[in-house]
């Protein structure tokens, strides 16, 4: 089959004929509709410094996709043949403590889709059923294969109240505008959109932002305390800026919420005194999705079309045109680039 | 009535003769039996850049007392003659946000006692009734008066699981030492206790502490991590030390509760990718009690002899004698001091 | 002044001149500019066995009004003159062990305003600050006085999760219309309304219900099966109908939530085993409104449009006109009834 | 091997010799060193109307025990030979909408073990991974095949507060007695124990209770008014009896937590309007553990001497001597019955 393998510990990537996965027991063999090109395939492309560290060459790349079952391997007992399925990057050991106490997303022994075996851009999938999702046939696959920034953003959202709260979004990349669609969705009283680049304020005011602020040229700070004199409830960090994060510290009420999604490349300073401590602050790190809980979350918004996940798809691609898609993720001029074979 | 005065922005405090306060609506005038210093009112003596930023002389210093109820103002309600009671430090507006609510701790316009307002080491007091708090009468004066750290150690430990769970007590002054208490009374399955004072880990061990560590001579991180391989589950931070946290944050299990009590005087840094997102942590800036379900809470375990503050008040003087009292504070050989007339 | 009140043990109240209330410390007098009819009040009118139990004749009946601070009493520190108010039905104490732990809504010592203290039929009331609510100048007094069963839709709805959730309501009265549309604004899935009324299913059908049943006609159970067949995630119940919980608790999923408001008159047999226990369900006892954080919150969502509370005021009269209004009410031909003076 | 089988829906089991189980992919087959007597043994081996609707003849009888694992099958991940096992009793089948939101324990296509497949009074069992637990090798085989009570309590306990609360505990079979030990070990103020058995409260003031009431000879409601003026804060019944319940829901504070786990046989009459719902009750159902994450709250609570089942143990004896276990169950002339081979 065709796949784009991670050959080398150096940037770049090579589509090639690679052979066939074979079926085993609990697990399912798919055919690959579509897949998606999520930050962490850029930074493996790029071979930056995370991914020096993580990456292990040579491996398939990519995690997001929707794909058709076709064989079925022993002892599976929910996937049929036919089924469209996606799957959790994030394959869990269901032994450890994290796994015992249902935080399957934190697991101890945790391997990475992609990074740790070899991923989904290719022809097929093998898929263990564990860590399967079956989707609602009503659900293009296009748009399938993009759900897991979705993913993200209902863990991030719903880890606290939304509802007739007002909703800071630091960072309108796939996650943030998600969150923005989804604090909406939920009835926030008003949801401001931080970016520094025009595209994605365009993307955010696509997807329900009721005002947008431009982090290149505006005060966020000024613009945001002008609007909400006493203060924002809630902080959606998903910028993995400290600078914004720090900013926003400022602004968010005392007692309110501040959930740190995006990952900061250096450590960050922060005034914990004054502005976490005494403010009574609650601080949340979210990693990655409940393992199936935010699935199902995410599969009922985007169901009744609480959620149009086609917005954020800016870009649909041949896999053989990956060095212009990574090129765009690059340069920051997409939201959701789906490839197809 | 002698009282003990902040006059000047400068170090120190005057024993003096000052008029006795006179009874208005909504307020009771009580005899002070006992009261207790607190790191606040050393760094108001003391004149440190906190204070030169706060304290607003001249003013009768002091915040945490027990004192006998003398008379009653016009519409108090449920303070009488005769009660013995303590005062909320955080004088509340009961109209803002916060206060409506509920987090009357959080006040947007609070004051506090003994920096904005006259406070408690005077031979009588002035307290409104909606910052009276009653004691039950079988607790005596000199205990009754050093629960504010109670009711910070209550607020902190009971903001997450306790029991069976266990927990690493960063700091024992007088509020980790009541922690320590607390987290043994509620069945924490192991409390690791930290300072870097033999003196006071002395004391951490007084009230129930498993394991001490004096940060001082050992590496806290690689003896957390032989004790607890698999992480700590909740970290107290109640010293404001920075590297304490960063170390902390290394040992405490993904998934973990951080408490933050103790208030850094500098910025921290801190590694937010690793040591908190990617780890799924929540990080809680706590400040105060609740008003007054803390108080509620922290009567009950009074009462009830699940904690003994006695263990922890290792100096009873005379008022007169504060310039001591003072000293012993600076040089923390002590656990708390209470004061008499 | 002109006021409606009861003055026997007996069905029936007088329309007729009174002393106006005199100003006293810690209270606002106010002018009342509108003030609806509640469930309590035709309980009171027609005198049943709830009635001659609780209530205490001669007193001036009613409860829920908006009204114009015209005076202000000593030692009240945030009314002021020219505010339009409303108050809080249940007059709490501020002293007892639920006040103290904030839960002012079950004091023990409660009084209801109208029931035990005169209310608010008449063109001046005397309100406690403590018990005062300040509107937003922006909502109309017609508006501000229908907003108690919005209060208790607020409590009863966000005491669980709404977003993405499937949900029932059982009876569409003012607060199971305010519920609908509560859930609605909060990305509810989806909502059932159940009521045996045309008039108020057609309430209903206005303030955005998803789909409709007619009690009296068809077979609520098995209706929400053949929609919901994995079972409705959340019950409302508003309708004091036994038949219609235990029905509501065959079709609600296990681990749902049921959240209980309406009060049935009778005592309510239940398959707890079967229908509760197996099940894994919660039920919430829910009375009044948390004060004032449900308030704030009622507030917020009146303010920012996601309930039109206009929709339910189906009738707006002179208060001389009392006696068809409730006959209105005892018929159930009407949503919200508002008088004026 | 030897197994005591229900062999026809009448009265009555046999112990005979059966075929022994054979290894299969995802499963161990594993040597039963202790197995323990549950009420449902009880309710089958008598064959009342649940068992007639329920069970499913032939089966070998049984689901609490623990056993040294002989065998592992193909794809088993983390069970290894030599290990200790218990088993949960209820076998979830993974992919429901129970099971995918993290609910295995409410699983829609729940099977229990010993009465839909074949249980554990047997020489051998043969358990699928998912269902199996590894104790810590530190627990005694006896004290290990006991522990599903105490997880059923541990559940119960900890679905809300305990620490520094009063509670009153209906029931004193081995989960009451259980869930007494655990209050205590939680640092509960007062742990009020119900019975109307003489030798169960004598158990009961073993595991630690502070006060015994017998409800056979003493007025339930009045004992506990007078200790508890102000109500208990919460109750927890075990007991299944709807007259325990309506005692305790009117001696319940306001606010308060009753928690459900005892099956009433028959349907319950309850007084919601005036003891659930204006006290703002909240009743929750508790069925069986989570899975795991109260299997592992249970074992750092047996591990770190939190509670010594050895103290509900009341009797050990031989398999054979199986009619006479029966018997004394029915009697309830004991705490906890373990058999061994």
């Amino acid at each position: 089959m065709l796949a784009l393998v991670k050959e080398k510990r150096a940037p770049g990537a090579v589509l090639k004929q690679v052979e066939d996965p074979k079926i085993r027991p609990n697990h399912v063999l798919a055919k690959v509709r579509a897949t998606s090109i999520c930050g962490t395939d850029v930074h493996i492309y790029s071979w930056n410094k995370w991914a020096a560290t993580k990456a292990k060459p040579p491996k398939i790349m990519g995690h997001e996709f929707a794909a058709e079952v076709g064989e079925v391997g022993e002892n599976v007992t929910h996937i049929k043949k036919g089924d469209m399925i996606s799957g959790e990057t994030h394959i869990y050991c269901n032994t450890c403590y994290q796994c015992m106490i249902g935080n399957f997303h934190l697991c101890e022994k945790m391997k990475l889709r992609g990074v740790d075996t070899d991923g989904c851009f290719s022809e097929y999938v093998l898929i263990s059923e564990k860590t399967a999702w079956k989707n609602d046939m009503s659900i293009p696959a296009i748009v399938a294969s993009a759900q897991e920034p979705l993913g993200n953003a209902v863990h991030s959202v719903f880890a606290g109240e939304v509802t007739a709260q007002s909703i800071l979004v630091l960072g309108c990349g796939p996650i943030g505008l998600c969150a923005i669609a989804l604090c909406k969705s939920a009835g926030a009283e008003k949801v401001i959109a931080v970016d520094i680049s025009e595209y994605r304020l365009d993307l955010a005011a696509k997807m329900g932002a009721d005002i947008l602020i431009d982090g290149s040229k505006e005060d966020m700070r000024k613009e945001v305390s002008a609007i909400l004199p006493g203060g924002v409830d809630v902080i959606l960090e998903m910028s993995g800026s400290g600078k914004a994060l720090n900013d926003a510290l400022k602004v968010v009420r005392p007692g309110g919420r501040v959930t740190l999604l995006g990952l900061p490349s250096d450590k960050v300073t922060i005034d914990l005194s004054n502005d976490v401590i005494l403010k009574g602050l609650v601080l949340q790190g979210i990693f990655g999705r409940k393992i199936f809980a935010t699935w199902e979350l995410a599969s009922r918004l985007l169901r009744d079309g609480s959620i149009n996940l086609g917005k954020i798809i800016t870009h649909k691609l041949k896999i053989s045109d990956y060095e212009n898609a990574f090129e765009l993720m690059v340069e920051g001029k997409c939201g959701k680039i789906v490839m197809t074979f």
